[in-house]
């Protein structure tokens, strides 16, 4: 089983940017995280991070036929794109979104998602965890189902 | 270490009440699932259902000096008891949020939350799954921050 | 057939409360022209009042299996309660919800009913009257639905 | 007693226009039980269909002196004229608003009324019953009063 | 120099509707004080009233070759028909809105035109006198801006 | 085939009404540009023009049976009428919206139709052309479903 | 018998102040014409200008006994100031409120009057006219009052 | 001359509740300081706290015929329940709206009252001194009207 | 210790301006009352009272090092003007916000006060007492603040 | 004469994305008919698609000297990219915006368009059909303004 | 050349007045400077600040004829007042907008100015640099514009 | 120190794009009218542009360790990118924002910037000026801040 992991815009710079918001780990930290927990899971993970709209929306129409489910951190393309949810609404892969901070406790324009009805649940505020938690959650989710 | 897991009004229905929004599990059975969860991750859990808001507020108030952390379900109170929100507010307990249904995907009432600002974050859309994950994360929660 | 009368906060108050708007009938007084009603029609009333939201989640819980249908007066919690629309939504017994006064007459707040949209239909502003016009409605409705 | 029975636009087409909303009854039929129910109360029944506003306007103006209650049953007008409001509050007589489906679960430009403030009372949602309710209420209303 | 009044729905109930706000004066009546006016000003009057929309549409497409100016009393139609507007703007006739009310006094429907800004002027508040003023300012602007 | 096409209120100032923007082509000859490509594309055509809602109305209720489908350019009712739209609910006959301006460079009242979602769908901005294209999609609309 | 003509902020610039929007008299010069019209009805007049608010207050609080109406082109005012409201709720002298230029056609800031429900009527959008149709307005309603 | 002191939900838990807000003394404290001034001006004083909506309600009820006026501290359910509106309307006890806090320097949502229309008028913002002012202000009220 | 009280506009016009509002104590009146009971409580008093919001600003500016603490009814000014919450601002002298009437049983325009989250507390609706108690409340919080 | 098709993201997926909403034909198929179509027209025609915002902003940059007229279905930048409305305003091309689904149909947020009142016309609903139909369109357009 | 230079109210309180936001220069500290710059520019400066709203209107007014351009910085005007608007309006002297904090990142009612559409441009957040930018930016404008 | 200029989307079309609005300067010789400046400031300067919203995010995330300040003009992006926002929030590069034409005087979606707040100021409407205005306000913010 194949799980795919899509990072948003600025997720790069993870470890700097406003720690006391989004933690201290880096993203290839958290990367590492969530390969050795897929590797207890038994599933294998793919990876990525753009900056780029249009390169998101690539990676999601490539998850047809490459993997069973994914794990969305759309940063701030959940709250703007509508390309990134037709993309979704495209693929129709099931997909879990997380975010690193508890996006209910911060500015109202955070606090609405283009994508979160379309996804399977949501998991946010955890830090590093969310990951780890949706991973969880998407490999049971499919296991259940399939 | 004590948790305490707070279910709101109608969930005692759960198994029969709407089962394709809220699963086929009854709350017993839920219950035992995090019962079984709970010892595995070395934790003593506490376990309450209320249909009365006041009731509600009054098991809340309850935790301080009880429990260290909560998982907290506040059905339909999550949207609409502000009283249920002061008690979460003076008793300053760590919780997480759990919603059984993905409440993204569903009527715009059910998608604001009085409560989700205070949690430590929100696991919403997985069935029963949302209490096992809900438990593993303020359970790693406690434990990193202590 | 039974048929189960809910009566919501401040009801018990009837006939000395602003009887300009809700009349001067006690709510004792509604009741046995209700039984009257229901023995012509051949059918058993049940009829209970709280102003505790809930004991009127408890209520209409106990529909289940006690009641082919129910008239509802939720009064207050009818634009407020979600808790109570939630158990209406569980239990699924068909009702008709009814008002003494006339709610579209009346202040913005009470235009605004979260629960209409679930009742068979709805029958406001004919003082005592609305419960027997409504007991009507509601016993027809199953004879020819049955 | 007269009461007259006044039916707005595209009421000429129930049977056939969505039945599922509207029922199965032809607006004769619902006339025949009208009269039929209106003849058991001892009181006489005047009726009308009109598509065209201006003719409604008539019709209502048409009232007094004529009729000493109404069922109005203004369709779409309900929600978009301003000038049946405006002719029913220059006639006073007192009639009753009524719908066949129930307004309060369909969309919601349907969810308010121009002219329900003005009514006695208003019966919504059970089809060729709301009729027959509503010419029971405005008959017990003009003898309790009168 | 001809000058045409047009008048709305309802407004032939003048006398009796509501007379509180609309004034004890009959149409007719204010008809007779606009052609006495109308003859010390050295103008032809036209006059007419419909409750018809398409007919209201019809007497201002009938402007076009027939009248210099207008006195336009659309009553409800003013709220509510943009069929109006657009006759009003395809015929280009001046014209003054004209109210027995004032409107800025009443319920907020009332206070918003769909015509005003299309006019050379509004006179709203002073009954027939209403008439009689807008009648003077249209005559004054069609002299001395010939 | 037949096609039937429904002009609403003031349609019949075309040419002299606000050229700018709706043209200098009367709506005879916009019927003769129509009935001309209808000869070419094999069917017959119904034209007709009312500045009435009623019969407005009227028109789209005789499409039942006489019409396999209809352009519609409702003008002014676009916007206002409930009660066309009931019409076009309850007789189902396919249809394609046009309008001889781009109602999306306008006022913003003008964006929002009350009947486009129940359209096939919509022409907007081309004039005289408008009419033509909507021609060719209904009837090629028709045809490939059929 | 004595009218107050109330004239408030920038009316000190008429004639140079954007004569398209509110003409090209000069503020003398209108009060020439309103002196001219005061004596042909047989009224004096008092006269005042002031871009002061606390001082235009004052000039309505002097109203007290000492006019039996007013004339009130609050102007910016109008649309901003509470004050001057209280003002004339505490004097409740009958005034009407004029304008030069037609509100309605202007920016929607300029739409909304504080003060237009207090008043007998409104005048707006004939330049110098608007106050001599409003001082034979007030004139006619103090004395058919009376 | 019997006045009752109602306070509502979390309101037990003040001393220790967001003491930055709400101030260190605990209810009882406050209860104390209130009898001494009740003493001082020579009124009895009722004092309850219920964090139940149903038991508030019933605490209004009971103020008919054994109180002559009432401090309400609603707290959360200032906010939310129609249901103490109602009983407030209800029984028509002259009561003053009091608040520990000054709710007008906290989140939008604290700064509706449901109630405070009804009330005689309101202290907010002075901890514990709100009760004292408030009880002087009501016993004044009752005597100078009286 | 010296209080200053602050007076904004019309309200030199208390007694006579809407008494049933406002009470028909005079401002001269309630200064002698608030004199006496800032005798008994032993401090000295400022009052003032202006139309003018320039004063009014000027006032507040100069409640630095001459006041400890002020009562301020900014009256309309309370919901209009940025510049009276600025100088308040820029000051920072404790204030109690005072209302005779009830504001909260008053039109929507009148529950927004733009200075009300700068002051220590509100107390609105008791007439002359809202002084009296108000000074109570500033001194009261002077003294155990210091 | 040349005529360009710009597509934007997701286009690509077309035939398995959403079918029952976007139809079976691929991308290439449509642009397949719209050769066809072009040179019957006698017409040249640029074809792209890109999923990136800058890449569609760069295409429609390099319309100006490269092309008399254009095709633009963008998608979901339709709804949010100003950078695209940005680009239209600044190279001025005439162009026909097509939808392949009836927009007015579906949700909310797809119903706004930041493009559409800079374009000829719009053409939505009608399936690769849109395409053809907008391409005689803007030729139509571009032949009779020329 | 003549620059003036408008200062609103509060702003003679520089220095002492929220430091944070408006810094510690005072008013004449930022008049020294700005003379200063003005006399390197080679034009000569009006400076005035007042507190009331018809005084700065007055000052407007003024700089017609003795000034050719103005800085102005309305301060808690540019919010609130339409009379300063109407009088820029007037006399249409070009003027820069001058804000010492950033406005953008202050509470929204500081974010809509009444004023900015008139200016040449605005310049927030620099403190005294915001008077010697916008000074230098008047007087290229008028020099590239002369 | 090094200063980066960062421009958006179409700022490469600048002289032929809307020139009333955006001036007839094309972007390289407003970079050099920058370059000449920043030599004259003894600071260097880098410029870039892009139409590419992740190539900004990418260029704003390289100013970190690069650059001691930045003037910043997202054109498009101001309005629409949540994503250049949270690089800005990142990198915490102190910067100001620059327009071209003064957005307070354009459209509605223009006047929202999602950047302004967290700029140190923001300089608008004075053509290429705005560049050179900026210019000298970030240097002299970060040497009297150094």
């Amino acid at each position: 089983m194949n799980i795919s992991v899509l990072n948003g815009p600025n997720l790069n710079l993870l470890g700097t940017r406003e720690p006391d918001i989004y933690g201290r780990r880096t993203l290839p930290q958290i990367e590492s995280l969530c390969r050795e927990r897929a590797s207890a899971l038994g599933v294998t993970l793919g990876w990525s991070q753009t900056n780029h709209e249009g390169e998101f929306v690539g990676l999601i129409q490539a998850l047809a036929g490459s993997a069973e489910g994914a794990l969305v951190n759309a940063a701030a393309f959940t709250h703007t794109s509508i390309a990134v949810r037709d993309a979704l609404l495209a693929v129709r892969v099931p997909f879990v979104e997380v975010h690193l901070s508890n996006i209910f406790a911060r500015e109202p324009e955070r606090r609405h998602s283009l994508l979160a009805d379309l996804a399977v649940g949501v998991v946010s505020g955890f830090g590093a965890d969310s990951y780890l938690l949706g991973l969880e959650a998407i490999v049971r989710h499919l296991r259940t189902r399939g």
